[in-house]
Formats: C-alpha cells, sequence, structure tokens
C-alpha cells in the first residue's frame, strides 16, 4: 500500500477486532517496522513484549484494562510497548523517551494498515499490573499497549469506513503556521 | 512508495540539503500527514512552525542551532514542531505530548521520504531563542526542528545509499519479547 493511503487509512478500530490468529510473519513486520525508526543519538528506548494467546491476553486484559478498553479481550495478539526514560535523553524538561517511542509506533500502526490488521493505541491502563504480569523491570515504563488483530468485516477498509467518515482533526490554519506563530499565510 | 519501503529509506540526512526551493504543495501534503496521526482523546496537541525562506531559515539557525546541526541552515524549509503539555494528558507522570507529536512527526518523515525529500530530526537546539525568533508562546515547548529539502545528490536513494549502508539497530532479541519480559523465543 501506497505510504500515504496507509497514512489516510490508519485509524483506532478495537471494536472490530477478529480472533482470527495473525501470522507470526506479520507480527514480526510490525515490530521490524517499529525498530527502524529513528531515536535521539539512536538511543532506540523501546521495547516490546508481544502478548499472544487467548489465556495470556485475556488475564492482561482482565487485570489491567477498564472501560471500553476491555473490547481488546478478543484480540490474538497484544503489543506493549515499554521503555526506560534514562535510556534516552531529557532535555530541558522533555523526556525525549516518550516522543522516540511515539515515531517507533507510528511505523508499527502503518504497517498493520498496510497489512490489513487492525490497531487501536491505548494510554490508560494499570501500568502496575501490566508490570506485574509481564514482569516488566522496575525502572521500565509501559507507554502504550496495542491489539493487533484481523478485523471483524470482510477487509480493513469495510471495518475503517464509519470510523474514517467521522474522523476529526483540528483545521490547518489552528495548527499550521509559516515564519511566525499565528500567522496562517504561506505567504 | 510503498509503506514499508518508505520506512526502510527513511533516514536523517542533514549533510545532503540541496537549497533548491520545495514546492508549497509538497511542504503541505508532509504537514498534513502530521495532523493525520492519532492523539490520546485526539487532543492533537501538534503546531507547526515552516520556516522558509533564505533570511529567515539563516536567522534562526545562527541563533538557535550548533555544531553539527547548522549544517541545516542551507535548508529552503524547516520545520519547527510544538506542543502545550497541557493540551494532551499526564498520566502516571508521563506526560503524552510528547508521544502524540512522535506519532505526528514519524508521519512527516515517512511522507518527505515518500516524496524524494530529506529531513533529519534535531532535538538539541537553543529552545528560548526558537521561541522569541518565531514568538512560540512561552506555554508551548519546541520538540524538534527537522529541515525538509529535495537531496544535493541526484536522488533520494543516491543521497540514502551511504547512511543506511551504516545503520546500526539493536538485535531483535534485544528488544522484542513473548507474553513475559526476557523471553525471546515466540514460542
Amino acid at each position: 500500500m501506497d505510504t500515504l493511503e496507509a497514512i489516510r487509512k490508519r485509524c483506532s478500530l478495537k471494536a472490530c477486532i477478529s480472533e482470527k490468529p495473525v501470522e507470526p510473519e506479520k507480527v514480526r513486520m510490525v515490530l521490524d517496522a517499529a525498530r527502524l525508526a529513528p531515536s535521539a543519538r539512536n538511543t532506540q528506548p523501546w521495547r516490546f513484549v508481544v502478548v499472544q494467546g487467548k489465556e495470556a491476553v485475556g488475564s492482561l486484559v482482565d487485570a489491567a484494562f477498564f472501560g471500553p478498553s476491555a473490547a481488546v479481550k478478543h484480540a490474538p495478539v497484544i503489543i506493549v510497548v515499554c521503555a526506560r526514560p534514562e535510556d534516552d535523553v531529557m532535555i530541558d524538561g522533555k523526556p525525549y523517551y516518550l516522543f522516540d517511542v511515539g515515531l517507533a509506533v507510528e511505523n508499527m500502526l502503518l504497517t498493520a494498515t498496510d497489512l490489513g490488521l487492525v490497531t487501536h493505541p491505548i494510554a490508560s491502563f494499570n501500568e502496575a499490573e501490566v508490570k506485574r504480569l509481564l514482569h516488566i523491570p522496575d525502572d521500565f515504563r509501559v507507554v502504550i499497549v496495542t491489539p493487533l488483530a484481523y478485523p471483524s468485516a470482510t477487509s480493513y477498509e469495510e471495518a475503517a469506513k464509519e470510523r474514517l467518515s467521522q474522523r476529526t482533526r483540528k483545521n490547518p490554519r489552528e495548527v499550521i503556521y509559516y515564519n511566525q506563530w499565528g500567522n496562517s499565510e504561506p505567504g
């Protein structure tokens, strides 16, 4: 799939998860894409725990997810993305491990979209429980968790259609300025 | 360009910047891709200041960039990515504005690669000077800055060849675990 098409089609679809297993090669392609992201001074602070199988996924979701996020319980795979803040730079109070993990996660999400798989990044979970269950060391933080699954619809496009039609983004004039803050004219 | 190809070919190329102007439509495509990234609760904390023109770019680089980063002085466009931490969520001490900006920036980098343009995310700069010159409000942080330029080589591929051949990434076994921290076997 074309890069710009994947960027446009990527959306969060925890409501459209099929229990159908995801081939290990596809899980690996998604993670390899994440590894290719840049990072400050090439620190590569990211670590990925692939939780797979009904029992492991069920235990994780029951213990650490709440509200609508519990819908990911039926996913064949959940990817837990962690990082140790000290492994990356801190500049003027900005901890870049979060930024760098963001770069890697977008590669994951786009690769999944390209492969016709659904994702849904989730930032709200019981971090202590996730760490306890997966034996994640104390000094690592769990940044984000996403299911990786085939769509329950006949195709990714079918699964994403309604969600994409409802997508909202700020107007470009609100977020893009030229040469000076607040100037929305390219000039 | 195929998504996975763009992910593989993206690399940081501040040493290969041409002064050739970048068409406004291409700048806009790169920024539109950024806007399509997901964010926690759809907060879209990102703001982009497009610095363009010899004079504006030169003043910015002279005032706020140091060391090897000064090489971006010849870029026709520099994109300054900002965000206000309070616009996004803070969960268990993790300020998600940095993560969300990372998602958006990876879309920018991949779209630029797809268009044959070079980028180079830079996190070290004099933030106070960047904010002063561009009139960025006090409560916003400058997260990352990247040049956007045509390559000085005959093509992106030519410009990236050497850099990609030297790329280093941690071994998958160091960063990917299965069902439990430290377990490198997919099982």
